[in-house]
C-alpha cells in the first residue's frame, strides 16, 4: 500500500485534483490492494492482531463517548432532516396492565448527526470505491454493493490529533487547512505516532459551535486539506474522524474543487470518515491514545451509518 | 440491591403478576436503589472497574457481530415499518466531479429489527421506571425523562446461556418457557458464572428463523418466564438479550397478563432489554464469556436502540 | 341549532372561555345536533340540494387554486417537518425501457401547509366533538372515530370574506382580532350573504408574508376572535378558511386562554377549519361567491389533511 | 392531436412496443402539441370551456367519492410502505385546556393507494414527456421539470366504460386485456361517447379484492392493453383511471414489454392515469356519465398525488 501510495504521489494528487474534470477519472485507483471484489477497504485492517493491541490501552476503564445526540435543532445539511415522535401508548393490556412505547424517526440517517461515512457515499463522477459505478450498484431500494452491512466493526488503537491544541487556539478559524505540517507538528508536541490500522481523530475546536451556532458551524469551517489527507493515507489508517461537518476544509484551498478529501479517502483509499464528532473532552484531557470502538448500524445499502462511537483508555 | 429483590421475593412477584389489574401498581418498586432521579437504572453497574474487566476476556480478538441486517422483508411487530430509499445523486459538482448519495430512513427505529429496550419502553400502566409517570415524561417530540440519550454505553462481561443446548435441540419451541432451573442447569453445564454488571444473553435458538419463515418468527417463541427472570433479576446484571422478538417467552403461563418479564427488567429493576440478537456463531463456538459492547444511539427522548452489539474475545 | 347557539350565548361563551380551567368542560357541547354517534359534524350540511347550488355558482369555468404547494423551506409549525426525496429510478425494463419514479414523502401530513383541520384535532382536555374521549378514540394507529375519512367530500358555495379590502388594508397587522361586526360590516360592503351549509374563507393578506418572511408568517397574526367565530357559528356553515396559520387571531385577546376559536368551531360546533389558504387571487378579483370543492384525503384515523382545495366560479 | 395520433398510428405504435430496446425512443414523440416547454400534457384540455360542461351533468348533487381510504394492510406494489402515527397529545394549555393532536405520515404518497400518475412518473429509457430527460430534471430534492404541481385541477366531465358488464361478468379475469373493440363496444351498449377533453374510468372489477386478498390484488389483473390505449388517446382525453393497480393489463400480450400502455399515455401523449380508484359504486349505478372532479396534492416535484376524486351527477 505505502508503495501504492507513493507511486500517486503527493504532488501529483495535488495537480490532479486541481486539474479539468476530464482527469478526474484518468489515474485508476482499483482494483483496490484488498481485490477487485472488495467491499469492505481499509476496515480490512481490523485483524484480531490489531483488536488484540485495545488491550494495553485500557488502562483506567474510562468511556469518553465521541457522538452527538440526534435531536430537532442539530444542525443539518442542505434540506436534510431529523424527525422523532412518540405515538400514543399501545396497552394497556393484561390483568398487569403492560403498556409501552415507541417512536418513529425519519431522516437521511447514516449523513446527519453524528455520521460514518461508507465507501457509497462519495464518488468521482459515477465511479467509486474499487471502480463500482453508479448505475451498477445504486438502487432505490439500497446500494447493492458498498453498503454500510460490509463494513463491520472497527475495534482498533484509536488517535486523537489536537490540532487546535497544536496552533494554541480553542478553536481553528473557519476555512482553516490543515496541512500535513500541522499534522506531523501536533503529533510531535503529543509524542503520538500513528500506526497502521488506527483511526485517527482531528480537534478542530469547531464542535463547540454545534447548536450554539448552527449557522455559522455549517460554514465556512476548518479541516484536511488535500495533503494532510494524503499524509494520513501513507500512514495506512482506517478512517478520519473530526469535530466538523464534512472532514474536509471548507471552502478549500481550490474554488474548483469540491470535496476533494472525501474523494481521495473514501473514493481512492477506502478509509472511512466520521463527522460531528465530540473531540473536546479527549483534547482537555490529553487522551492522545485510546481503544476506538464503532459498531456501524448495518441498514442494507445504507451509504453511511449514525452512531454513538466510543474511546476507552 | 439483592435484599431488596429477595424483600419482593420470587413467589410474591409471581403471585403479584397473576393477580388483578388493580394490584399491578400496589407494590412500588421505587424510588431505585440508584435514587429517585436515576435515569439509568441498571447501566450503572457500569463503572470503570467493571470495565478493565473486559481486557482479560479478549484473548484472541476475533469480533462476533450480534445484530441484524436492517433490511425490507425483516419480520416486523405488529403494524411497525423499515423503509430505506437511496435518492438522486447530488452532484456532480467541481472539477474533480464530487458526487454523492445518502438515503432517507424511516420506521420505528429502537423498536424495530435488533433492538435495545430502553427504560421508557414498558410500564406498568401509567407508572415506569423510578416510579415516572406517563403524563410527567413521555411528550410528542420524546421523552423528556428516561430517553436511550441516558443510557450511555455499555461496555462488560458478557455471557451467553446456551438453553437450546442445554436442552439437546436446536431450537426450543415456541412457547417454551425459560425456568430458572434451566438457566442454573445450563450455566452449570458450561462452567460459566454471572457476575454483577454482566450483560447475559440467551440462546433459544429461535433466530434460525428470521427472515426463513417470518410469521413463525413473530408468533410463539420461547422466551424467558418471570422465575427465570427473577433469576437475572437477583444476580445485578445490566442487560439480557435473546434471538427471539420478546425476551419473554409467549405466549406466557398465565394468558391473563402482558409481557411480565418485560416488568420484571425495564421497570420494576432498570434492567435492559436487547432483542433479535443473533447468538447463533457464539453458541456454535461455545463462547460463553467475552467482552461486550453496545453503545446505544443517542435518538433524544427515544425509547429504544437499533444497534449492532458486539462481543470480542 | 340557532336555538342551541343562543341558548349558550356570545357572551356566555365569551365568559366562559376566559373562565378558569375547571369551567372549561362545564357546558356539555354534546350529544351533537347529528346525533351521540355523529362523526362528521357540519359536513353533515352538505345534502344533495346545497350540491345543487353550485350550478349556478359556476358562470366562467374559472379554477382558483386554494392550495399551497407543498415544498421545502415552507413555514412549519414548531417541529413539523416536510420532507420530499426521488429515489433512484426503477428501471429501465423490457425491450421498450420502461423505466419510472416514485417519491418518499414523510411529515405530519393534515397539519402542514395548507391544512383541513378534522373532528379529532382539537379538544377541550381529553373531550373531543360530540364527547369523544381521548382515552376511548385516540391511537398510535390512528384515531379510531372523528377520523377524517369519516367527512366525505366538501362540495357546496363558498363565500369569501374580505376583511383586509373591508379595513382597506393590504394585510392586516398581526394580533389583530377579526371581530362579529368586521364580518357584518365586510359581508354588506361586498353585498354578500353567509346561508347555512356555506364555506366561509377569510382574506387577511397575511398570506402575503408565506415564504417571504416565514418566521414572521408564524408569529403573531391576524385572525378570528370567538365573537366573531361564534357569528359564523350561528350561520350554520360547514367549515372555515383563511391565508393565516391558524384561523384564531394569535395572541388573542386573553392570554390565560389558547386557541379558543378552535374549540369553539371544531369541538363544540363540528365546524371545519382550512389553514394557510390562498385567497389573494380571489379578494382581488373581487370573487365572493363561488363553487367550492374539496375532498379530503382519507388517511385513516387521521386528524387532518392536506389538500389543494378549489374555487370555481 | 388526432392527426398526429394517426401519423403514428396503430399498428405502427404497436409494432414499435414489441421492437427491440434500440427502436424504444427512435420515434421522436416531442416536441409536445402545447408547445416544447409545456409541462402539463393533457391538461391543458381543461378550458373554462370544458369546465362549464359539468353544470349540466349534475342533476341529482349526489357525490359518488373514487379514493380508497389509505390505511395499514392496503396492497403496496413492491416494497414501498404507508405508514401513520398519531403521537402523543400536544398540550393541555391555557386555561381552557386547549389540547391537539397531529399525525406523523410517510410513504411513497403519490404512488401509493390510490394514486394520480403524473407526467414525471414514467419515461422510455431517460427520456419523459416532451422530451425531458432525466438527468436535466430528476433530482432528489423533488423533479424540477413535471412535478405534480404543474397539473391543476382536473373538472371536467368524466365517462365511465363498464368493461365487466359489457362483458357480462362481475370481474374481468387476471391477464384479461381491455381491447379497442371492447371498449366501443361497451361504449355502444351504454349509449356513451367520449368527447374531447373527458376524464374516461374503466370498471373492471378488479378492485373488488382491495384488501380482501391482496395478494391477488396485485398479481396479474385485467387492463388496458396498447391498441385499447391508443383507442383512448385518439379521443384526445385528459385521463385514464380504472380499478385496478396499474391501468395496464399485466401480465401484457407481449412479455418482453412492460407497462407499454403506461408509455404511450403519460410519455408520448401527456395522458394523465388514475390508478386504484372505486368503480364499483358508478357500475351499480348505472352512473356513466358525471362531472369528474380532482385537484392533485401540490407536492412540489412529486411524480404523483394521491387522492379522493369524487364524481358528481
Amino acid at each position: 500500500m505505502r508503495a501504492i501510495a507513493k507511486a500517486i504521489g503527493l504532488s501529483a494528487a495535488c495537480a490532479a485534483l486541481t486539474a479539468t474534470a476530464t482527469y478526474a477519472q484518468q489515474d485508476r485507483w482499483y482494483p483496490s490492494q484488498w481485490g477487485a471484489d472488495d467491499q469492505r477497504g481499509a476496515a480490512n485492517r481490523i485483524t484480531p492482531e490489531k483488536v488484540l493491541e485495545i488491550k494495553d490501552l485500557i488502562t483506567s476503564g474510562r468511556i469518553y463517548q465521541l457522538g452527538r445526540v440526534y435531536e430537532a435543532g442539530m444542525p443539518l445539511f442542505g434540506t436534510r432532516h431529523f424527525s422523532l415522535r412518540i405515538p400514543q401508548a399501545f396497552g394497556p393490556s393484561g390483568a398487569n396492565e403492560f403498556l409501552y412505547f415507541d417512536e418513529v424517526v425519519s431522516g437521511e440517517l447514516g449523513q446527519i448527526g453524528t455520521q460514518f461515512d461508507g465507501l457509497g457515499h462519495a464518488g468521482i463522477g459515477n465511479v467509486f470505491y474499487n471502480g463500482n459505478r453508479t448505475e451498477d450498484f445504486v438502487r432505490a431500494e439500497g446500494l447493492t454493493r458498498l453498503g454500510i452491512e460490509n463494513v463491520g466493526p472497527i475495534v482498533t488503537r484509536g488517535v486523537l490529533i489536537d490540532v487546535a491544541g497544536y496552533k494554541g487556539v480553542e478553536r481553528l478559524d473557519g476555512g482553516y487547512e490543515i496541512t500535513a505540517a500541522d499534522l506531523e507538528g501536533a503529533l510531535r508536541r503529543q509524542g503520538t505516532e500513528i500506526r497502521p490500522g488506527d483511526v485517527v481523530l482531528l480537534h478542530t475546536g469547531w464542535g463547540s459551535l454545534w447548536m450554539q451556532d448552527n449557522q455559522r458551524y455549517l460554514g465556512s469551517s476548518p479541516g484536511l486539506g488535500v495533503a494532510g489527507a494524503q499524509f494520513l493515507v501513507e500512514r495506512e489508517i482506517v478512517m478520519v474522524g473530526a469535530d466538523n461537518w464534512g472532514i474536509d476544509v471548507s471552502p478549500g484551498a481550490d474554488a474548483s474543487v469540491a470535496a476533494p478529501v472525501h474523494q481521495l479517502l473514501l473514493t481512492r483509499n477506502g478509509i472511512y470518515q466520521f463527522e460531528n464528532l465530540v473531540t473536546e473532552e479527549l483534547a482537555r484531557d490529553r487522551v492522545y491514545e485510546f481503544a476506538f470502538f464503532f459498531s456501524p448500524l448495518p441498514l442494507k445499502g445504507a451509504t453511511g451509518s449514525p452512531g454513538n462511537p466510543i474511546a476507552i483508555r
